[in-house]
């Protein structure tokens, strides 16, 4: 995470992830590609429909985060390589938990991401790897809380 | 689920939700997109990567579900309707759980997914929806289990 080694990530570490804008267009591109229910992609259908208003997918909220994960770290990495440093490049993940769609995003929403280092731990079966715990949260610009994961990711541990 | 209220859903049964084939290119793309990381755009930086393997964003792999999810829900609506029966259409989801990217999904690879319905309740804040909670799982084509999660969504219960 952030080009840091597992042994370097303390936890209760908080990493800002930035922000992705939802604008209308995009929801309904998502949605017509991957979630083609009426409530995320027409408006009439969608206040007649269980949340009153125009949402985008769910999944399309997880890959805005992704998005900004991926982002953050890479612009780390790139600014430590600048720095004459080796970043620790983030490795792939074996799955999450908790899940949570806790509110509607809807067209103009602007959601920003965090990740919290929740735990880390050692693998037996990959030594040169271990698995980092996160919770990661999404928050639209009134604050409130929308989006929820506890996240797991292969991390490097230092060489040698 | 497949057109049918809340009441009408026995709790062990399966519903097939069909397959999504995985082009290189269409891996590449939503990478770009959401998830641009090495190992999930470059055959190359992929072999040296912790996988070996160019393989799909997780996320790709959890949209393609919704996709094949929210067709064959279509589909079976559909078919009510021209029989001339008023299907009851999912509604949408408040999370997930145990979410498992198990294997790699690489180029050329078909998941078959499916949905077994693991239980149901009644919701106090919403008497005309209840829960329904399923298990949902993608196999590649050697039958292997690649992705899996424990899912929960709205679903109408019978008008009146």
């Amino acid at each position: 995470m952030i080009g840091l080694y597992l042994e370097e990530i303390e936890i209760g570490r908080i990493v800002e992830l930035g922000h992705h804008h939802f604008t209308r267009e995009a929801i309904i591109a998502f949605a017509r590609q991957y979630d083609p229910q009426p409530f995320h992609l027409d408006d009439e259908a969608a206040r007649n429909g269980p949340l009153g208003v125009l949402s985008a997918s769910g999944w399309h909220t997880a890959a805005a985060w992704m998005k900004c994960y991926v982002a953050t770290n890479q612009a780390a990495e790139a600014n430590m390589r600048e720095q004459g440093r080796a970043p620790a490049a983030i490795g792939p993940s074996p799955g999450l938990t908790n899940l949570r769609w806790l509110k509607p995003v809807t067209p103009g929403d602007t959601i920003t991401y965090r990740s919290t280092v929740t735990g880390k731990r050692d693998l037996n079966s990959r030594p040169q790897w271990g698995l980092l715990f996160s919770l990661n949260e999404g928050f639209n610009q009134k604050g409130e809380l929308v989006f929820s994961f506890e996240g797991k990711v292969l991390t490097p541990k230092k060489p040698g």
